[in-house]
């Protein structure tokens, strides 16, 4: 399997590079692609110091699988050709998510042998679907209410130099990630609000969020008020998480995880769930994740393992 | 008027000394009282060098008010003795809010002249129910599901300096504030849900909370989704938010302030108020206030105001 990482210097490919190198699929090393600015960057693989090179229309020749996280320009630019070369592409921008004829996948939730372009969902988006559907498949999800606290890893480099400079009177909290739309929402909140009826195949999913940056270096975090159409039994949703592939769930309706603990694990951490006094079908949770993992580079590998499994 | 503050020393008692310092009706300089360890702390109001004293059980002999924000349990010695020698005590802590006999006061919500002790509601309850009565004056409040993200000043000074001497990798949102309570919930969180309808008179509200502690320096935010009995239309709520006294409103559905931005402020900012598409007798907005002010002090001397004019 050939394998090309394009975006290879930014947070997200450099997460991929250290995913791909755990994976014993991968059997050659990988093409680092980048712009041209990056072009040169020296990234180690497996003790190896491979170069990245400036993209052009030919660099998927050889390619079979290619991991794309250099933003939604990049993805519509190159993400065709790498097709017609005959790879893969596994996208991490939003650029293909919700063309219908692109499949967005979570591997435990919805895996996919398809060809052509595989859309990988938003960060967040991706550890409140992994929380929300062993619960939907318990109690029947009808609305979700979500409000995220993102942290800046999820902004890239730039966002992580700013924190570190910032004095501690300067840390805030900003609700409002991405560009505004007409319906009052944010990009960030739009996605997370259509990628989740997408990935549950819920097209008519009740969903609110707010999404919001916090001063915190990695690691996202949501709280969640689900509602089901049945009524929900604490015990039973506890062991409908626990059974879940990649989520871990606190026993204790006081005891979570933090983004900052589960950083660098591939965990989706499901703490603080209780019942909601207000309506018996209801549930609040707290959900951890970190995002430059199971939030990008380790879902597309999951993905890229998926594709490689279906076809060997 | 002769005016004690009981715990001048701390972050919330400083905070009260500098909203005296503003007020016409205090003619004598207040009596500074700490406990025997902060004794002989020595704090400006209106340029003048202040001593803070131990508190003893004769410090509330010729007291008119007492400001308290010592902890709950000096609250529960001093009060009654205070209450004994004439003052009237408004308390910014718990221990007397859930008590039928005491009123627990918002001065534009529910303004009191009474005497004997008076109960300053929690810092976050202060801003959401500033941001919840002009809602449900309007549309009837039904439901409010609330996500709070409160800044390391509500947890004083050496929550402050922990923070200060955090690495940017340790920073991170903790979903626990207080001691956990037998129905899963932390006592902050039953604070919210419970301060809130003694404050609104609406006993039967439905309120879930989850409190988180952030790592911001000062002012809380609040992430409230309300339901209420009327269908909601978003430029009444903007005017009736507008219209209230000591609250601020956004009039995009995109923009806001932030809590670093009201920091030292009085105002109870509204912010990315949306109609829900889930519901059309809901909103959704983001809600920021300086919790030492509005949240403390601010609200405890607007308390000491009314009773000083009601007894004029």
């Amino acid at each position: 399997m050939k394998i090309a990482v394009l975006g290879a210097s930014g947070l997200v490919g450099r997460a991929m590079l250290s995913q791909l190198e755990q994976c014993c699929w991968v059997d050659e090393l990988p093409l680092l692609l980048t712009s041209n600015r990056s072009a040169g960057t020296k990234i180690d693989f497996n003790n190896q110091e491979l170069v990245c090179h400036a993209v052009n229309e030919d660099s998927f020749d050889d390619i079979d699988i290619a991991l794309f996280s250099a933003g939604g320009d990049v993805s519509k630019k190159y993400a065709p050709i790498a097709v017609n070369a005959g790879a893969v592409v596994i996208d991490n921008s939003s650029a293909f998510r919700m063309d219908s004829t692109v499949p967005l996948v979570i591997p435990e939730i919805n895996p996919t042998a398809s060809k052509g372009i595989i859309a990988n969902p938003n960060c967040s988006t991706i550890q409140i679907a992994m929380a929300l559907m062993p619960l939907h498949k318990e109690f029947g999800l009808l609305e979700a209410h979500i409000t995220t606290m993102q942290s800046v890893s999820g902004a890239g480099l730039a966002a992580q130099q700013e924190l570190e400079n910032k004095s501690v009177t300067e840390l805030d909290i900003i609700p409002k990630i991405g560009a505004p739309l007409s319906d009052g929402s944010f990009t960030e909140e739009d996605k997370v609000v259509n990628e989740l009826r997408k990935i549950m195949s819920l097209p008519e999913l009740g969903v609110t969020c707010l999404a919001t940056r916090v001063p915190v270096w990695n690691g996202h975090s949501a709280a969640i008020r689900a509602v089901f159409a049945n009524e929900v039994d604490r015990e039973k949703a506890v062991k409908a998480l626990a059974m879940f592939p990649g989520v871990g769930v606190a026993k204790s309706e006081h005891d979570f995880k933090t983004a900052t603990e589960v950083t660098s694990k591939g965990e989706v951490a499901v703490g603080r769930l209780r019942l909601d006094s207000t309506n018996k079908n209801a549930l609040l949770m707290w959900v951890v994740a970190d995002n430059l993992l199971k939030g990008a580079a380790l879902n597309a590998v999951q993905i890229a393992g998926q594709i490689v499994e279906s076809g060997s």
